[in-house]
């Protein structure tokens, strides 16, 4: 595949890391919540390997964090999802799907109550600020709305726990998955949450200072040596066989959380008020048609546009959202919307690449 | 400046002429509402200079549309917008600053009026469809709200208007400015319009017949060989000059209406229902404390992140927004937010670009 430039522009912010992460040699670049996301360093196979043996540090500023504040922003914040939040509690971090009045899926941000009044969605590539602004407007709430100066540093690997220890002190290990709490180095507090876009467990430190996240930066290039710590990011392999979703990729405003696998995160109970819940109590009635699935192709290459995948009729049973070379399988692993009687595990398929009908089979998410 | 490639994925869509404009060998792309958007071919200031003197032809798919229709089309768009559109009519295209209940730019589009309930919103690079669903879920408004499956071409440049007549015939000659209708190619419709992201006049031609469109496309060049058309992108100098905002570069939320020279269409009389109204207000008796100016900076080249403007005493006085070499004055030439007090013809100010303090002067948009 041809490879072509990046024009940067204000418009495509950089962050307060991409000064340094080009002189580690960044090669590209992706575009997300209107800002640069590192997408290589050197060759995302190796980058694959290395994730999951040792420790890497992503600029993951992309992740911006939209702060909801007020004393309406518990309402807003349960307006927007159909995850029921009313046990949610301050200290803990939710992975929730956020739908439109069709019960559509707007973003699947983590969100993370500070206190009762007030929250940050963390988001995925879309503007929730807008979703959430328009809501408030419309229903008149009590709420301030904005984008926090807010970046984000993922730790990730299975050398990220010692890491941090030697970083932050032995407290932070006794954090547990989803939970977040505020840690010191070198006199600055960083709210530091136990989470992140990888499947070999690692830390996302939320930089709210500059100055001492630069300085943190390089600080764990030094102490990060004896663990063989690289500047990385996201692995589309990685977290395709970790059953991380991409929205964007594997679901847009046409999909609904049910479709997604989000079941379990759907509330229809009558307590509690959420847009979009007729739509799906509807959506439910009717029965779900289809589902993203795991499958694993029989190819080493593939350009990642949208790609039907046909039955021995050739008849269009679904269609490809993500896909990546896997180092661990030797072939293409992706995930799927699949209609619903071709949803077994290895069931086989076909996809047409460049007039070459290929293999592949459905499996089960995360895939292993 | 180090150039760096750019990922493609799914959540990055191409657009139905990515495919051609790699054939004709596009060298860049910059990511414009979660697509792709070609920014230069071969060398700006060469497609700066073919631009003003023939025809080029832009894939601005973009340029995402954003259709609202229902009972409240026509209210839930006077609500997202401080123009007053009481008397707009079917046939017309309307440039609007959309606002938020701040008074802050959310996105500034060309809105068509197709019929009384129906509209479409030309949006540049925030999701406005988000803010419309939210506003829509919040008032429980009669509308239905969905991005189009539609994709823009535009025609700009000094010899658009006599290729057009040659592809669709006399009767284009007559369409005015920021006017639209429909016209045939070989038996297909495409809405057109006079406009477009260019001083340099032309067309935009709203493309919803993807096969139909690839026709159309591969024509134009054929066609357009007498007038030496080429593919393009729009131009940053070339915009610049011309006073065109690119809202993300010149504008954001965090700035007003009346900062960005929108005055003209701010109404707050009480006739008039729009969200950020008393924002507005209050922000107008306040007094405005800055606005868009252009400038002119004696440099051939300039990284173009943010860079403060300062005055003798080293205050930093604006800062620069948007930046690009003029083939036309031989120097950089921008768009920059200046305190009121400086926003004079011919005021000097200095830039610090590596260390080295740069001279520069205030202007007006256009640049002239």
């Amino acid at each position: 595949m041809k490879n072509f430039y990046i024009s940067k522009s204000r418009r495509v912010r950089s962050t307060p890391f991409t000064k340094k992460i080009e002189e580690q040699g960044v090669k590209s670049y992706t575009v997300y919540n209107h800002m640069l996301l590192p997408t290589s360093f050197s060759n995302v196979d190796e980058e694959y390997l290395h994730l999951k043996k040792d420790v890497q540090l992503w600029d993951v500023s992309v992740q911006r964090e939209i702060e909801i504040s007020g004393k309406d922003a518990h309402q807003l914040v349960q307006l927007m999802t159909c995850r029921d939040l009313s046990k949610s509690k301050v200290g803990s971090c939710y992975y929730v799907p956020l739908i439109d009045s069709n019960g559509g899926m707007v973003n699947d941000p983590l969100i993370y109550k500070l206190e009762d009044n007030i929250w940050r969605v963390c988001i995925a590539d879309s503007d929730v600020l807008l979703y959430a602004k328009g809501i408030a407007a419309g229903k008149k709430l009590n709420v301030k709305i904005f984008e926090a100066n807010i970046d984000t540093l993922a730790v990730q690997g299975p050398k990220s726990f010692k890491l941090m220890e030697d970083v932050f002190g032995k407290e932070i290990s006794k954090l547990k998955f989803f939970k977040y709490d505020f840690f010191k180095f070198k006199n600055n507090k960083f709210l530091i949450s136990r989470s992140g876009f990888s499947k070999q467990g690692g830390y996302e430190i939320h930089v709210e200072n500059v100055k001492a996240g630069l300085e943190l930066y390089d600080y764990f290039f030094e102490e990060g040596k004896k663990y063989n710590i690289k500047p990385g990011a996201p692995n589309h392999a990685e977290r395709i066989e970790g059953g991380l979703l991409s929205y964007g990729n594997d679901m847009l405003i046409s999909d609904n959380p049910f479709e997604c696998g989000f079941e379990k995160l759907v509330h229809l109970k009558d307590d509690v008020e959420f847009i979009g819940k007729d739509s799906l109590k509807k959506i439910l009635k009717n029965g779900i048609k289809r589902k993203l699935m795991g499958v694993k192709i029989n190819s080493d290459s593939l350009n990642l546009t949208s790609v039907d995948l046909l039955n021995k009729k050739k008849q269009i049973i679904g269609n490809l959202r993500s896909a990546a070379f896997s180092p661990t399988f030797k072939k293409i692993v992706g995930i799927a919307m699949i209609n619903k009687e071709y949803c077994k595990n290895k069931e086989i398929f076909n996809i047409n690449l460049n007039d070459n009908l290929i293999d592949g089979e459905v499996c089960k998410l995360p895939i292993i």
